[in-house]
């Protein structure tokens, strides 16, 4: 996955147990891209320090999921029910009794995740 | 939802963020039904001490939830997936067209929750 993709679901999942200052620097840093030299300067910290506070944030957020693999969770769900969405715009144009058997299997599996 | 059963879906989903002898201790009580007394016993702490701690891990799991809201998106997920479970069990019983498009709702409300 990538980086940035990553730590943005690690945010919206975990985000919450950060403090209310931690997010709004994350939030600053990894979804409105503003450079480290900005926010340094707009908050008065040194560049250093919004350096550390990032690095922090991560490994919190990378520990959260460590321990409950929610996120890893939720893209298979996301993976699987998009499958299921997938063979529901094929209905009609392939035979419908085989399609609602695959979309059977695929729902199983989902609450075997669960 | 039964008291229970809420917490079991409460400490599956954080009770990895509870110490080792939390985990321990509440798992004895909440899953193994083991009453206070008998803990206490076995562990060496008081009856007070047992009860102090279930309520206090009760506590850690509710704010948990309180802040990321998980169980609730997982029990909305699990309800929907069933339903079109459900629905495919259906197939050749009603016009098959019809429950294609039933399930392609549902998935869609699946994936705008996630």
């Amino acid at each position: 996955m990538e980086k940035i993709v990553e730590q943005t679901l690690l945010y919206d999942f975990y985000g919450e147990l950060l403090t209310e200052h931690q997010r709004t620097v994350y939030e600053d840093v990894v979804m409105n891209d503003i450079s480290y030299s900005e926010i340094a300067q707009e908050r008065g910290i040194s560049r250093q320090g919004v350096h550390d506070l990032i690095k922090r944030c991560n490994k919190i957020l990378a520990d959260y999921e460590e321990k409950l693999h929610l996120v890893e969770k939720f893209i298979f769900i996301r993976q699987r029910v998009e499958e299921i969405q997938g063979l529901t715009k094929k209905a009609g144009s392939m035979d419908d009794l085989s399609l609602v058997r695959q979309i059977e299997k695929i729902s199983n599996e989902i609450l075997e995740e669960l």
